[in-house]
């Protein structure tokens, strides 16, 4: 027996698209470490008859468990609660106490917007202390509270704001109606390889191979995708099954060795932070402009190691603060490998670092010739010691993927350079 | 009579979050604009019963278009063609034409893997020639074709890279189908306000204010929400209705003039683009580490105004690039208005521009201390000619809301900055 749910994400605002949906994606993933089968996400705007037949979708696909996130606001257009205590066939009742502990969450907030009317403000939040009859509230953390409505399905219901909605499902895993919704849940292992420089199509051979070769193959719930210019193969599996799946691994190393980079769930991030760990680094950007060193100081600790970096668009700019010859840009082209190489010595240099990653390239839309076309973009990563790799790649796409890319292409490089002796 | 359609997401990846579904939003946001209503979008994982389930949900809701994106790959696990043959009660058949224009597109892909077997990759992209009897195709961008099924609904099958789709859709609008199946559609008007420095309950007031005094107020669909730091109102409304929404501007004007800084469209980041014109710029960057410079560069044709920036992470690197006295560092801490100022002054002579924009703050989640807590982030936004603002504020969340947060915030100082004559 297992059990499923499904996840019902209102907004109009994320139908249309102006806010991208993390939510659902976020709660899946959650779904899925703890066993339980995810079958649909569904999104719909803040329309009561669209959030009721998206309920009743999920219902009928026999589900033990729907989330809901959104349409928890102060505002008219927020109505879940309303429509989930009707699907739930509760009476939409006032929790005064609730509404005491807004209003005391309010007050503190207000601190901030000093010219507003706190009376007006707490009008507008009172329908936010609305809850399905005998329902569970779960605490808000912004301003609006949660509630879960045990039944057949059980629905829980979580706020729209990713910062709210994340710390609430963990109070929500907490309460009896979850709990016992979740009961039957199987137990399921989730494991991920990420493989780099391989297209998707030599990866698909390799699986239909291992289909063929590898018994208990087709027990193994197996998902590829390409993610930002990588190759990343999830793997869903009973704890029965973990033998298959190591046979699984090691036929990819066999027929991939050197693409294969990560088996233990760890990202090219985790591995470079971990290579830097007592080194310093700097980075030298033209087309990526920054876009390295806000992907390298993402991570919480990473000022022990990033010293900086210096966003180089103009040729002068590369001159004056990297130190680039004037001479060699015009000899070679502002996009070319001895720039890319004057720049990440210029930033050894400069920063007094250990190690920097220097990238110069063409971003496009515009800027291209037939020589050095759209998508050129030449990289040099340095470490004082003298050891260099230096690359040109031809990336595909339109500037925000060239840029995105060439941050991914840096990594594997920072990788490459920093695990040679 | 109006048209409705559905989006069927597909993707254990896009469900399970492993990778963000663009392709959704994007779509509902070419639904609205060509005034199609667009109930619902799901997203199942690659698994047959579960598309088909969606498949029914749309038609069963009784739309006359579905879109459907993802699996149309290569691999074992994209199926979706499959599943809407069958669907639509069509036969699978071999399209040899469309074959011969698959291998000719993956010949010339090939190139960039020379160690790759063709005929292998070849048997592997065979199946994505086999297209719904009678369907008409829609010509690979990659190597995926789609195809459109005209029925009731009508369905057009895309494929789940958003490059690929993105072209792919105009190609359907086109068809014979899609243009019988979204015949009735009525037409809207779509506009947007945007808002920065009010908080939401403040709008909610408003808008209450605007449905007692303003005639006509709920034939108009308005949504608002909050997106990177500002408040967005969207409004959609039938043509005879534009009095009406003029007046709902004029009201959120005369109630928060100096909060309202966009009505017709733009962004900030246009509207800074804009006031750039003719200007140099140069970051200086601690905490949000080229973040903003990343931003800056977002759009084609900025290197005709950014020059560069530093990322200075460092206390060294704020002194040796941007020339910051280590005293003033040690006197009022690295995270204050007087190095932001200092940052600032240093950007315009180091690159000689005429405009800089400085920031040093606490993204946290440790260096926090009771007088300057998380969320601390100082602002110094300069011009050559002297003119400067200076802010600290206090931002929500956690290091990468705080980070993103600091853009905005740097994006509407450079706008104050620049509209001041």
């Amino acid at each position: 027996m297992s059990t499923r749910a499904g996840i019902v994400v209102t907004g109009t605002e994320v139908l249309t698209g102006r806010v991208t949906d993390l939510n659902g994606p976020w709660l899946a993933d959650r779904l899925l470490e703890l066993g339980v089968e995810l079958a649909h996400i569904t999104i719909c705007g803040d329309r009561p008859a669209d959030i009721a037949s998206a309920l009743k979708f999920h219902a009928d696909e026999g589900v033990d468990l729907i989330l809901t996130s959104g349409g928890l606001g102060p505002t008219a257009d927020d109505m879940t609660v309303a429509v989930v205590a009707e699907f739930c066939g509760r009476e939409l009742v006032l929790d005064a106490d609730l509404e005491a502990r807004i209003a005391a969450i309010l007050k503190r907030m207000m601190r901030r917007f000093p010219d507003a009317d706190f009376d007006a403000v707490m009008a507008a939040n009172r329908k936010q202390a609305m809850i399905p009859l005998g329902a569970e509230v779960l605490n808000p953390v912004g301003t609006a509270p949660g509630v879960v409505v045990e039944g057949t399905p059980t629905v829980v219901v979580l706020p729209g704001p990713p910062r709210e909605l994340q710390p609430m499902w963990s109070t929500a895993l907490d309460t009896e109606g979850v709990r016992r919704a979740i009961a039957g849940r199987t137990e399921y292992r989730q494991e991920t390889v990420r493989m780099y420089g391989l297209p998707e199509s030599g990866l698909a051979e390799t699986l239909r191979l291992a289909e063929k070769k590898i018994d208990g193959f087709d027990r193994l719930e197996i998902t590829t995708c390409l993610r930002r210019g990588e190759l990343e193969i999830v793997t869903r599996y009973e704890p029965a099954d973990a033998e298959t799946y190591r046979e699984v691994v090691a036929l990819l190393n066999e027929q991939h060795g050197t693409d294969v980079y990560s088996t233990d769930g760890s990202t090219v991030d985790d591995q470079v932070a971990g290579l830097l760990a007592g080194r310093t680094i700097a980075t030298a950007e033209s087309c990526t402009a920054g876009l390295v060193a806000a992907r390298l100081t993402d991570r919480p600790g990473s000022s022990a190691y990033v010293m900086g970096g210096a966003v180089v668009y103009s040729n002068e700019a590369k001159s004056e603060l990297l130190g680039v010859d004037p001479a060699l840009i015009a000899a070679h082209g502002a996009v070319s490998e001895p720039v890319a190489e004057a720049m990440a010595a210029g930033a050894l240099r400069r920063f007094g670092v250990d190690t920097a990653v220097a990238i110069t390239g063409i971003a496009g839309p515009g800027g291209g010739s037939a020589e050095k076309p759209v998508g050129t973009v030449c990289f040099t990563v340095a470490r004082a010691d003298g050891a260099t790799l230096t690359r040109t790649v031809l990336l595909p796409g339109e500037r925000a993927d060239i840029r995105e890319r060439s941050t991914t292409v840096a990594m594997h490089l920072l990788r490459k350079l920093l695990q040679t002796p």
